[in-house]
Protein backbone atom coordinates (compact mmCIF):
# COMPACT_ATOMS: atom_id res chain seq x y z
CA UNK A 1 0.00 0.00 0.00
CA UNK A 2 1.45 2.94 -1.40
CA UNK A 3 0.86 6.52 -1.39
CA UNK A 4 -1.02 8.24 -4.93
CA UNK A 5 2.26 8.87 -6.60
CA UNK A 6 2.96 12.96 -7.73
CA UNK A 7 2.95 12.82 -11.71
CA UNK A 8 1.24 9.60 -12.16
CA UNK A 9 -2.32 9.17 -13.69
CA UNK A 10 -4.74 6.38 -11.99
CA UNK A 11 -7.52 5.08 -14.19
CA UNK A 12 -9.78 4.38 -11.56
CA UNK A 13 -12.85 2.31 -11.23
CA UNK A 14 -15.83 4.23 -8.91
CA UNK A 15 -17.78 0.80 -9.43
CA UNK A 16 -21.50 0.95 -9.53
CA UNK A 17 -22.67 4.16 -7.79
CA UNK A 18 -23.45 3.26 -4.42
CA UNK A 19 -20.17 4.48 -2.20
CA UNK A 20 -19.70 1.14 -0.20
CA UNK A 21 -18.96 -0.45 -3.32
CA UNK A 22 -16.08 1.22 -4.21
CA UNK A 23 -12.72 -0.34 -3.52
CA UNK A 24 -10.22 0.58 -0.18
CA UNK A 25 -8.12 1.24 -3.13
CA UNK A 26 -9.97 3.50 -4.67
CA UNK A 27 -11.02 5.83 -2.11
CA UNK A 28 -7.62 6.01 -0.59
CA UNK A 29 -6.71 7.39 -3.72
CA UNK A 30 -9.35 9.53 -4.07
CA UNK A 31 -8.49 10.82 -0.74
CA UNK A 32 -5.19 11.36 -2.14
CA UNK A 33 -5.57 13.10 -5.08
CA UNK A 34 -4.90 16.13 -6.72
CA UNK A 35 -7.21 16.49 -9.09
CA UNK A 36 -9.97 14.03 -10.34
CA UNK A 37 -11.19 13.88 -13.42
CA UNK A 38 -14.76 12.21 -13.81
CA UNK A 39 -17.42 11.05 -16.00
CA UNK A 40 -20.93 12.28 -15.60
CA UNK A 41 -21.98 9.10 -14.21
CA UNK A 42 -20.06 9.00 -10.98
CA UNK A 43 -22.32 10.62 -8.14
CA UNK A 44 -21.46 13.50 -5.71
CA UNK A 45 -22.08 11.12 -2.80
CA UNK A 46 -18.20 9.28 -4.32
CA UNK A 47 -16.76 13.02 -4.90
CA UNK A 48 -17.20 13.63 -1.60
CA UNK A 49 -14.31 11.35 -0.87
CA UNK A 50 -12.02 13.28 -2.98
CA UNK A 51 -9.81 15.02 -0.03
CA UNK A 52 -10.02 18.79 0.15
CA UNK A 53 -7.04 19.75 -2.00
CA UNK A 54 -8.66 18.27 -5.11
CA UNK A 55 -9.89 19.88 -7.99
CA UNK A 56 -12.53 17.89 -9.39
CA UNK A 57 -13.39 18.02 -13.14
CA UNK A 58 -16.27 16.72 -14.77
CA UNK A 59 -15.06 15.91 -18.26
CA UNK A 60 -18.55 13.50 -18.51
CA UNK A 61 -19.64 13.81 -22.59
CA UNK A 62 -23.67 13.55 -21.55
CA UNK A 63 -25.39 14.78 -24.46
CA UNK A 64 -27.02 18.39 -24.45
CA UNK A 65 -24.11 18.95 -22.40
CA UNK A 66 -21.49 21.37 -24.16
CA UNK A 67 -19.00 18.84 -25.50
CA UNK A 68 -15.36 18.07 -23.98
CA UNK A 69 -13.41 16.48 -26.49
CA UNK A 70 -11.66 12.88 -26.06
CA UNK A 71 -8.23 14.58 -27.11
CA UNK A 72 -9.15 17.20 -24.88
CA UNK A 73 -9.75 14.67 -21.48
CA UNK A 74 -6.28 12.94 -22.82
CA UNK A 75 -4.37 16.95 -22.50
CA UNK A 76 -6.14 17.07 -18.98
CA UNK A 77 -4.60 14.40 -17.53
CA UNK A 78 -0.82 14.42 -19.12
CA UNK A 79 -0.19 18.13 -18.23
CA UNK A 80 -1.89 17.79 -14.92
CA UNK A 81 0.40 14.90 -14.26
CA UNK A 82 3.73 17.07 -15.61
CA UNK A 83 2.62 19.90 -13.21
CA UNK A 84 3.56 16.84 -10.35
CA UNK A 85 -0.19 15.83 -9.29
CA UNK A 86 -1.78 12.90 -8.65
CA UNK A 87 -4.20 12.54 -11.06
CA UNK A 88 -7.49 10.33 -10.93
CA UNK A 89 -9.09 9.80 -13.89
CA UNK A 90 -12.92 8.21 -12.46
CA UNK A 91 -14.87 6.21 -14.41
CA UNK A 92 -17.67 4.69 -13.44
CA UNK A 93 -17.88 0.62 -13.15
CA UNK A 94 -14.40 -1.25 -14.07
CA UNK A 95 -12.56 1.27 -16.08
CA UNK A 96 -11.65 -1.61 -18.66
CA UNK A 97 -15.19 -2.33 -19.63
CA UNK A 98 -16.67 0.03 -21.88
CA UNK A 99 -15.57 3.67 -22.01
CA UNK A 100 -12.12 4.79 -23.40
CA UNK A 101 -9.30 3.79 -20.98
CA UNK A 102 -8.03 2.16 -23.97
CA UNK A 103 -7.62 5.26 -26.59
CA UNK A 104 -6.67 7.04 -22.72
CA UNK A 105 -3.75 4.60 -21.89
CA UNK A 106 -2.17 5.04 -25.76
CA UNK A 107 -2.64 8.85 -24.80
CA UNK A 108 -0.36 8.36 -21.81
CA UNK A 109 1.88 5.66 -22.77
CA UNK A 110 2.54 8.33 -26.05
CA UNK A 111 3.57 10.88 -23.59
CA UNK A 112 5.12 8.92 -21.26
CA UNK A 113 3.18 9.91 -18.54
CA UNK A 114 3.22 6.60 -15.59
CA UNK A 115 -0.04 5.31 -15.03
CA UNK A 116 -1.48 2.26 -12.94
CA UNK A 117 -5.68 1.01 -13.36
CA UNK A 118 -7.23 0.17 -10.64
CA UNK A 119 -10.64 -2.27 -11.12
CA UNK A 120 -13.59 -1.91 -9.87
CA UNK A 121 -17.15 -3.55 -9.51
CA UNK A 122 -18.58 -4.12 -13.31
CA UNK A 123 -22.72 -2.39 -13.60
CA UNK A 124 -23.73 -6.45 -14.11
CA UNK A 125 -21.93 -8.02 -11.03
CA UNK A 126 -24.31 -5.26 -9.00
CA UNK A 127 -27.47 -5.67 -10.98
CA UNK A 128 -27.04 -8.99 -10.56
CA UNK A 129 -26.28 -8.89 -6.58
CA UNK A 130 -29.16 -6.36 -6.65
CA UNK A 131 -31.72 -8.85 -8.21
CA UNK A 132 -30.24 -11.65 -6.08
CA UNK A 133 -29.64 -14.19 -9.48
CA UNK A 134 -26.16 -15.12 -10.57
CA UNK A 135 -24.52 -14.15 -14.06
CA UNK A 136 -23.48 -18.16 -14.56
CA UNK A 137 -26.04 -20.54 -12.92
CA UNK A 138 -24.14 -23.48 -13.90
CA UNK A 139 -27.56 -25.31 -14.03
CA UNK A 140 -28.92 -23.53 -16.56
CA UNK A 141 -25.77 -20.41 -17.99
CA UNK A 142 -22.23 -21.51 -18.33
CA UNK A 143 -21.29 -18.37 -20.06
CA UNK A 144 -21.45 -14.52 -19.62
CA UNK A 145 -21.66 -12.25 -22.66
CA UNK A 146 -21.60 -8.30 -22.16
CA UNK A 147 -22.30 -6.39 -25.14
CA UNK A 148 -23.16 -2.55 -25.59
CA UNK A 149 -26.14 -1.01 -26.85
CA UNK A 150 -24.23 1.93 -28.37
CA UNK A 151 -21.78 1.60 -30.90
CA UNK A 152 -18.79 3.67 -31.41
CA UNK A 153 -19.57 4.32 -35.20
CA UNK A 154 -23.53 4.34 -35.42
CA UNK A 155 -24.36 2.77 -38.92
CA UNK A 156 -28.01 2.84 -40.54
CA UNK A 157 -29.58 0.22 -40.53
CA UNK A 158 -28.31 -0.37 -36.98
CA UNK A 159 -25.74 -3.49 -36.81
CA UNK A 160 -27.30 -6.50 -34.98
CA UNK A 161 -26.10 -6.78 -31.20
CA UNK A 162 -25.03 -10.58 -31.85
CA UNK A 163 -23.59 -11.38 -35.38
CA UNK A 164 -24.62 -15.39 -36.13
CA UNK A 165 -26.83 -17.13 -33.43
CA UNK A 166 -26.63 -16.77 -29.80
CA UNK A 167 -26.24 -19.48 -27.96
CA UNK A 168 -29.13 -20.56 -25.13
CA UNK A 169 -26.66 -21.06 -22.54
CA UNK A 170 -25.49 -17.74 -22.38
CA UNK A 171 -26.38 -14.63 -19.87
CA UNK A 172 -26.14 -11.80 -22.01
CA UNK A 173 -25.60 -8.46 -19.88
CA UNK A 174 -26.15 -5.55 -22.22
CA UNK A 175 -24.79 -2.15 -20.84
CA UNK A 176 -26.61 1.24 -21.90
CA UNK A 177 -29.55 -0.67 -23.71
CA UNK A 178 -30.89 2.90 -24.90
CA UNK A 179 -34.76 3.36 -24.90
CA UNK A 180 -35.67 1.50 -27.69
CA UNK A 181 -36.01 -2.01 -26.31
CA UNK A 182 -38.11 -3.22 -29.03
CA UNK A 183 -35.60 -2.90 -31.48
CA UNK A 184 -33.35 -4.41 -28.99
CA UNK A 185 -35.40 -7.32 -28.84
CA UNK A 186 -36.06 -7.63 -32.42
CA UNK A 187 -32.33 -8.07 -33.13
CA UNK A 188 -31.91 -10.82 -30.44
CA UNK A 189 -35.31 -12.54 -31.66
CA UNK A 190 -33.15 -12.54 -35.13
CA UNK A 191 -29.99 -13.73 -33.11
CA UNK A 192 -31.99 -17.10 -33.01
CA UNK A 193 -33.20 -16.43 -28.82
CA UNK A 194 -36.78 -17.73 -28.31
CA UNK A 195 -39.18 -15.49 -27.39
CA UNK A 196 -40.06 -16.37 -24.17
CA UNK A 197 -36.19 -15.97 -22.64
CA UNK A 198 -36.40 -14.14 -19.55
CA UNK A 199 -35.41 -10.27 -19.80
CA UNK A 200 -34.50 -8.01 -16.98
CA UNK A 201 -34.07 -4.41 -17.35
CA UNK A 202 -32.43 -3.11 -14.16
CA UNK A 203 -31.65 0.79 -12.99
CA UNK A 204 -29.33 2.02 -10.71
CA UNK A 205 -28.82 -1.62 -9.51
CA UNK A 206 -26.40 -0.24 -6.50
CA UNK A 207 -28.42 2.71 -5.12
CA UNK A 208 -31.46 3.10 -3.00
CA UNK A 209 -33.78 3.81 -5.76
CA UNK A 210 -33.20 0.92 -7.47
CA UNK A 211 -35.64 -1.09 -9.27
CA UNK A 212 -36.23 -3.68 -12.21
CA UNK A 213 -38.68 -4.81 -14.61
CA UNK A 214 -39.02 -8.44 -16.08
CA UNK A 215 -40.63 -9.79 -18.92
CA UNK A 216 -40.04 -12.16 -21.73
CA UNK A 217 -37.83 -11.16 -24.66
CA UNK A 218 -41.33 -10.90 -26.71
CA UNK A 219 -42.29 -8.37 -24.18
CA UNK A 220 -39.96 -6.37 -24.08
CA UNK A 221 -41.15 -3.85 -26.82
CA UNK A 222 -44.71 -3.06 -24.50
CA UNK A 223 -42.23 -1.51 -21.32
CA UNK A 224 -42.91 2.23 -21.45
CA UNK A 225 -41.21 4.12 -23.17
CA UNK A 226 -40.24 6.90 -20.22
CA UNK A 227 -38.52 3.55 -18.42
CA UNK A 228 -34.40 4.03 -19.39
CA UNK A 229 -32.51 1.00 -17.97
CA UNK A 230 -29.06 1.02 -17.44
CA UNK A 231 -28.55 -2.09 -17.67
CA UNK A 232 -30.55 -5.37 -19.78
CA UNK A 233 -29.99 -8.65 -18.54
CA UNK A 234 -31.12 -11.58 -20.23
CA UNK A 235 -31.11 -15.41 -20.15
CA UNK A 236 -32.28 -18.45 -18.36
CA UNK A 237 -30.51 -17.68 -14.70
CA UNK A 238 -32.99 -14.89 -14.16
CA UNK A 239 -36.66 -17.35 -14.79
CA UNK A 240 -37.14 -17.16 -10.92
CA UNK A 241 -37.50 -13.36 -11.46
CA UNK A 242 -40.24 -14.02 -14.57
CA UNK A 243 -42.40 -15.65 -12.65
CA UNK A 244 -42.14 -13.89 -9.55
CA UNK A 245 -43.53 -10.80 -11.57
CA UNK A 246 -45.81 -12.86 -13.48
CA UNK A 247 -47.79 -13.68 -10.24
CA UNK A 248 -48.51 -9.74 -10.34
CA UNK A 249 -48.72 -8.30 -13.61
CA UNK A 250 -46.99 -9.13 -16.28
CA UNK A 251 -44.76 -5.92 -16.14
CA UNK A 252 -43.70 -4.57 -12.89
CA UNK A 253 -41.32 -2.39 -11.26
CA UNK A 254 -39.89 -4.06 -8.28
CA UNK A 255 -38.31 -1.54 -5.68
CA UNK A 256 -35.10 -2.26 -3.84
CA UNK A 257 -37.10 -2.66 -0.55
CA UNK A 258 -39.32 -4.55 -1.95
CA UNK A 259 -37.16 -6.94 -3.36
CA UNK A 260 -35.78 -7.46 0.12
CA UNK A 261 -39.33 -8.23 1.10
CA UNK A 262 -39.28 -10.98 -1.29
CA UNK A 263 -35.90 -11.97 -0.62
CA UNK A 264 -36.43 -12.37 3.03
CA UNK A 265 -39.24 -14.96 1.74
CA UNK B 1 -24.54 2.47 5.54
CA UNK B 2 -25.96 -0.34 8.01
CA UNK B 3 -24.37 -2.43 10.72
CA UNK B 4 -24.16 -6.39 9.27
CA UNK B 5 -27.08 -7.72 10.87
CA UNK B 6 -27.53 -10.60 13.29
CA UNK B 7 -29.18 -13.71 11.61
CA UNK B 8 -28.56 -12.48 7.97
CA UNK B 9 -26.18 -14.20 5.33
CA UNK B 10 -24.15 -11.78 3.01
CA UNK B 11 -22.95 -13.61 0.10
CA UNK B 12 -19.54 -11.02 -0.56
CA UNK B 13 -17.24 -10.22 -3.16
CA UNK B 14 -13.51 -11.02 -2.20
CA UNK B 15 -12.33 -9.82 -5.59
CA UNK B 16 -8.80 -11.30 -7.62
CA UNK B 17 -6.48 -11.44 -4.33
CA UNK B 18 -4.86 -8.24 -3.18
CA UNK B 19 -6.95 -6.90 0.14
CA UNK B 20 -6.92 -2.86 -1.30
CA UNK B 21 -9.80 -4.63 -4.05
CA UNK B 22 -11.86 -5.51 -1.46
CA UNK B 23 -15.09 -3.08 -1.50
CA UNK B 24 -15.76 -0.71 0.97
CA UNK B 25 -18.80 -3.01 2.37
CA UNK B 26 -17.14 -6.31 1.91
CA UNK B 27 -14.45 -5.01 4.54
CA UNK B 28 -16.71 -3.62 6.88
CA UNK B 29 -18.91 -6.61 6.73
CA UNK B 30 -15.96 -8.76 7.19
CA UNK B 31 -14.65 -6.27 10.41
CA UNK B 32 -18.35 -7.02 11.75
CA UNK B 33 -19.17 -10.12 10.82
CA UNK B 34 -19.44 -13.43 13.20
CA UNK B 35 -18.80 -16.25 11.31
CA UNK B 36 -16.76 -16.25 7.66
CA UNK B 37 -17.32 -18.82 5.36
CA UNK B 38 -14.33 -19.06 2.79
CA UNK B 39 -13.35 -20.69 -0.32
CA UNK B 40 -9.77 -21.72 -1.03
CA UNK B 41 -8.93 -18.85 -3.37
CA UNK B 42 -9.27 -16.33 -0.25
CA UNK B 43 -6.12 -15.30 0.55
CA UNK B 44 -4.98 -14.88 4.15
CA UNK B 45 -4.30 -10.92 4.17
CA UNK B 46 -8.09 -10.72 3.67
CA UNK B 47 -9.20 -12.95 6.13
CA UNK B 48 -7.04 -11.24 8.43
CA UNK B 49 -9.36 -8.49 7.99
CA UNK B 50 -12.19 -10.31 9.79
CA UNK B 51 -12.94 -9.16 13.81
CA UNK B 52 -11.32 -10.75 16.44
CA UNK B 53 -14.92 -12.59 17.45
CA UNK B 54 -15.27 -13.88 13.69
CA UNK B 55 -15.41 -17.95 13.39
CA UNK B 56 -13.25 -18.40 10.22
CA UNK B 57 -14.09 -21.62 8.50
CA UNK B 58 -12.64 -22.47 5.25
CA UNK B 59 -15.23 -24.45 3.04
CA UNK B 60 -13.44 -24.48 -0.21
CA UNK B 61 -13.34 -27.51 -1.83
CA UNK B 62 -9.71 -28.01 -3.54
CA UNK B 63 -8.69 -30.92 -5.40
CA UNK B 64 -6.63 -34.02 -2.96
CA UNK B 65 -8.47 -32.23 -0.06
CA UNK B 66 -11.11 -33.69 2.46
CA UNK B 67 -13.94 -32.63 0.44
CA UNK B 68 -17.06 -31.00 1.80
CA UNK B 69 -20.30 -30.88 0.23
CA UNK B 70 -22.66 -28.05 -1.59
CA UNK B 71 -25.18 -29.28 0.79
CA UNK B 72 -22.88 -29.04 3.99
CA UNK B 73 -21.86 -25.40 2.91
CA UNK B 74 -25.37 -24.60 3.10
CA UNK B 75 -26.21 -26.34 6.25
CA UNK B 76 -23.37 -23.98 7.35
CA UNK B 77 -24.83 -20.91 6.33
CA UNK B 78 -28.23 -21.51 7.48
CA UNK B 79 -27.34 -23.17 11.13
CA UNK B 80 -25.11 -20.08 11.79
CA UNK B 81 -27.75 -17.80 10.79
CA UNK B 82 -30.71 -19.45 12.77
CA UNK B 83 -28.25 -18.81 15.56
CA UNK B 84 -28.07 -15.31 15.35
CA UNK B 85 -24.89 -14.72 13.76
CA UNK B 86 -23.98 -12.41 10.67
CA UNK B 87 -22.50 -14.86 8.30
CA UNK B 88 -20.23 -13.84 5.60
CA UNK B 89 -19.88 -16.21 2.62
CA UNK B 90 -17.05 -14.62 0.98
CA UNK B 91 -16.51 -16.26 -2.64
CA UNK B 92 -13.29 -14.84 -4.48
CA UNK B 93 -14.03 -12.01 -7.49
CA UNK B 94 -17.54 -11.84 -8.06
CA UNK B 95 -19.95 -13.98 -6.20
CA UNK B 96 -22.05 -13.83 -9.34
CA UNK B 97 -19.62 -14.73 -11.72
CA UNK B 98 -18.93 -18.84 -11.29
CA UNK B 99 -19.06 -20.67 -8.37
CA UNK B 100 -22.37 -21.67 -6.69
CA UNK B 101 -24.02 -18.34 -5.50
CA UNK B 102 -27.12 -19.47 -7.55
CA UNK B 103 -27.59 -23.10 -5.66
CA UNK B 104 -26.46 -21.18 -1.99
CA UNK B 105 -29.41 -18.62 -2.68
CA UNK B 106 -31.92 -21.08 -3.63
CA UNK B 107 -31.02 -22.80 -0.28
CA UNK B 108 -31.06 -19.88 1.58
CA UNK B 109 -34.66 -19.10 0.28
CA UNK B 110 -36.08 -22.47 0.70
CA UNK B 111 -34.79 -22.00 4.49
CA UNK B 112 -36.38 -18.86 4.59
CA UNK B 113 -32.86 -17.07 5.92
CA UNK B 114 -32.86 -13.35 4.63
CA UNK B 115 -29.70 -12.69 2.81
CA UNK B 116 -27.86 -9.74 0.57
CA UNK B 117 -25.38 -9.86 -2.20
CA UNK B 118 -22.23 -7.60 -2.19
CA UNK B 119 -20.42 -7.71 -5.45
CA UNK B 120 -16.95 -7.72 -5.76
CA UNK B 121 -14.32 -6.77 -8.58
CA UNK B 122 -13.83 -9.98 -11.05
CA UNK B 123 -10.95 -11.25 -12.12
CA UNK B 124 -11.05 -10.39 -16.12
CA UNK B 125 -11.04 -6.87 -14.96
CA UNK B 126 -8.55 -6.89 -11.94
CA UNK B 127 -5.71 -8.64 -15.33
CA UNK B 128 -7.02 -6.52 -17.57
CA UNK B 129 -6.03 -3.51 -14.89
CA UNK B 130 -2.64 -5.38 -14.42
CA UNK B 131 -2.01 -5.35 -18.65
CA UNK B 132 -2.72 -2.56 -18.93
CA UNK B 133 -5.51 -3.27 -21.85
CA UNK B 134 -9.18 -2.35 -22.00
CA UNK B 135 -11.10 -5.52 -21.81
CA UNK B 136 -13.19 -4.05 -24.66
CA UNK B 137 -11.64 -1.35 -27.09
CA UNK B 138 -13.88 -0.08 -29.36
CA UNK B 139 -11.66 -0.18 -31.76
CA UNK B 140 -10.66 -3.67 -32.27
CA UNK B 141 -13.26 -5.26 -29.99
CA UNK B 142 -16.79 -4.73 -28.64
CA UNK B 143 -17.87 -7.22 -26.76
CA UNK B 144 -16.58 -9.49 -24.03
CA UNK B 145 -17.46 -12.90 -23.60
CA UNK B 146 -16.53 -14.46 -19.53
CA UNK B 147 -16.50 -18.69 -20.25
CA UNK B 148 -15.12 -21.13 -17.34
CA UNK B 149 -12.72 -23.84 -19.05
CA UNK B 150 -13.83 -26.22 -15.81
CA UNK B 151 -17.73 -27.43 -16.88
CA UNK B 152 -20.02 -28.93 -14.42
CA UNK B 153 -20.97 -31.94 -16.10
CA UNK B 154 -17.66 -33.40 -17.37
CA UNK B 155 -18.05 -35.42 -20.70
CA UNK B 156 -15.96 -37.56 -22.47
CA UNK B 157 -14.66 -35.74 -25.54
CA UNK B 158 -14.66 -32.44 -23.89
CA UNK B 159 -18.02 -29.92 -25.34
CA UNK B 160 -16.22 -26.77 -27.12
CA UNK B 161 -15.93 -23.67 -24.93
CA UNK B 162 -18.37 -22.16 -27.41
CA UNK B 163 -20.76 -23.88 -29.68
CA UNK B 164 -20.85 -22.29 -33.16
CA UNK B 165 -18.69 -19.69 -34.41
CA UNK B 166 -16.61 -17.36 -32.73
CA UNK B 167 -16.97 -13.75 -33.26
CA UNK B 168 -12.75 -12.18 -34.03
CA UNK B 169 -14.21 -8.72 -32.67
CA UNK B 170 -15.14 -10.11 -29.29
CA UNK B 171 -12.50 -10.69 -26.13
CA UNK B 172 -12.73 -14.06 -23.86
CA UNK B 173 -12.28 -14.38 -21.22
CA UNK B 174 -11.61 -18.06 -19.80
CA UNK B 175 -11.31 -18.21 -16.47
CA UNK B 176 -10.02 -21.64 -14.98
CA UNK B 177 -8.57 -22.18 -18.31
CA UNK B 178 -6.48 -25.77 -16.49
CA UNK B 179 -3.10 -26.36 -17.49
CA UNK B 180 -4.28 -27.95 -20.74
CA UNK B 181 -3.86 -25.17 -23.07
CA UNK B 182 -3.45 -26.82 -26.03
CA UNK B 183 -6.99 -28.03 -25.61
CA UNK B 184 -8.49 -24.85 -25.34
CA UNK B 185 -6.87 -23.40 -27.97
CA UNK B 186 -7.89 -26.31 -30.28
CA UNK B 187 -10.81 -25.61 -29.21
CA UNK B 188 -11.15 -21.49 -29.97
CA UNK B 189 -9.19 -22.69 -33.39
CA UNK B 190 -12.81 -24.78 -34.22
CA UNK B 191 -14.63 -22.05 -33.75
CA UNK B 192 -13.19 -20.26 -36.37
CA UNK B 193 -10.54 -17.85 -34.44
CA UNK B 194 -7.62 -17.29 -36.32
CA UNK B 195 -4.45 -18.66 -35.68
CA UNK B 196 -2.46 -15.42 -34.96
CA UNK B 197 -5.45 -14.28 -32.34
CA UNK B 198 -3.64 -12.88 -29.58
CA UNK B 199 -3.84 -14.54 -26.10
CA UNK B 200 -2.44 -13.37 -22.56
CA UNK B 201 -2.08 -16.35 -20.31
CA UNK B 202 -2.03 -14.62 -16.66
CA UNK B 203 -1.72 -15.60 -13.32
CA UNK B 204 -2.49 -14.13 -9.40
CA UNK B 205 -3.24 -10.28 -11.47
CA UNK B 206 -3.68 -8.38 -8.61
CA UNK B 207 -0.93 -9.73 -6.48
CA UNK B 208 2.61 -8.37 -6.42
CA UNK B 209 3.85 -12.15 -8.03
CA UNK B 210 1.63 -11.80 -10.38
CA UNK B 211 2.82 -12.33 -14.13
CA UNK B 212 1.79 -13.01 -17.87
CA UNK B 213 2.53 -14.68 -20.59
CA UNK B 214 1.63 -13.40 -24.28
CA UNK B 215 1.56 -15.39 -27.68
CA UNK B 216 -0.68 -16.16 -30.45
CA UNK B 217 -3.20 -18.64 -30.83
CA UNK B 218 -1.47 -20.87 -32.78
CA UNK B 219 1.60 -20.62 -29.72
CA UNK B 220 -0.87 -21.26 -26.90
CA UNK B 221 -0.20 -25.19 -26.86
CA UNK B 222 3.98 -24.68 -26.55
CA UNK B 223 3.54 -23.00 -23.32
CA UNK B 224 5.08 -25.29 -20.13
CA UNK B 225 2.70 -27.40 -19.04
CA UNK B 226 3.78 -26.35 -15.48
CA UNK B 227 2.84 -23.14 -16.32
CA UNK B 228 -0.90 -23.05 -14.74
CA UNK B 229 -2.43 -19.69 -15.47
CA UNK B 230 -5.96 -18.45 -13.46
CA UNK B 231 -7.22 -16.75 -16.43
CA UNK B 232 -6.27 -16.82 -20.12
CA UNK B 233 -7.40 -13.30 -22.38
CA UNK B 234 -7.77 -13.79 -25.88
CA UNK B 235 -8.23 -10.88 -28.12
CA UNK B 236 -7.62 -8.51 -30.69
CA UNK B 237 -7.45 -5.66 -27.68
CA UNK B 238 -4.06 -7.27 -26.50
CA UNK B 239 -2.25 -7.35 -29.55
CA UNK B 240 0.20 -4.15 -28.59
CA UNK B 241 1.54 -7.40 -25.69
CA UNK B 242 2.35 -9.65 -27.97
CA UNK B 243 4.39 -7.03 -29.78
CA UNK B 244 6.22 -6.29 -26.90
CA UNK B 245 6.49 -9.90 -25.77
CA UNK B 246 7.82 -10.50 -29.38
CA UNK B 247 10.53 -8.25 -29.32
CA UNK B 248 12.25 -10.78 -27.00
CA UNK B 249 11.07 -13.97 -27.29
CA UNK B 250 7.91 -15.91 -28.06
CA UNK B 251 6.92 -16.41 -24.48
CA UNK B 252 7.84 -14.45 -21.81
CA UNK B 253 7.22 -13.81 -18.68
CA UNK B 254 6.78 -10.55 -17.23
CA UNK B 255 6.31 -9.69 -13.55
CA UNK B 256 4.64 -6.68 -12.73
CA UNK B 257 7.31 -5.07 -11.50
CA UNK B 258 8.96 -4.99 -15.63
CA UNK B 259 5.36 -4.20 -16.56
CA UNK B 260 5.51 -1.31 -15.01
CA UNK B 261 8.52 -0.43 -16.02
CA UNK B 262 6.88 -0.76 -19.66
CA UNK B 263 3.73 0.87 -18.86
CA UNK B 264 6.09 3.68 -17.47
CA UNK B 265 7.28 4.14 -20.77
Amino acid sequence: MSKAEAGKVYLVGAGPGDPELLTLKAARLLAEAGVVLHDDLVPQSILDLAGKQALIISVGKRCGRKKITQAAIHDLMIVSARRGLAVIRLKSGDPMIFGRAAEEMDALREAGVPFEVVPGVTAASSAAAFLGASLTDRRVSSRLIVLSGHHAARTVPEPELWPGTLPTDATLAIYMPGQNLAQVAASLLRSGLPAVMPCVAVTDASRPEATYTASQLSGLSHLPTSFAPTLLLVGRAFEALLTRGMEHESFERVSAAELLHLTDG
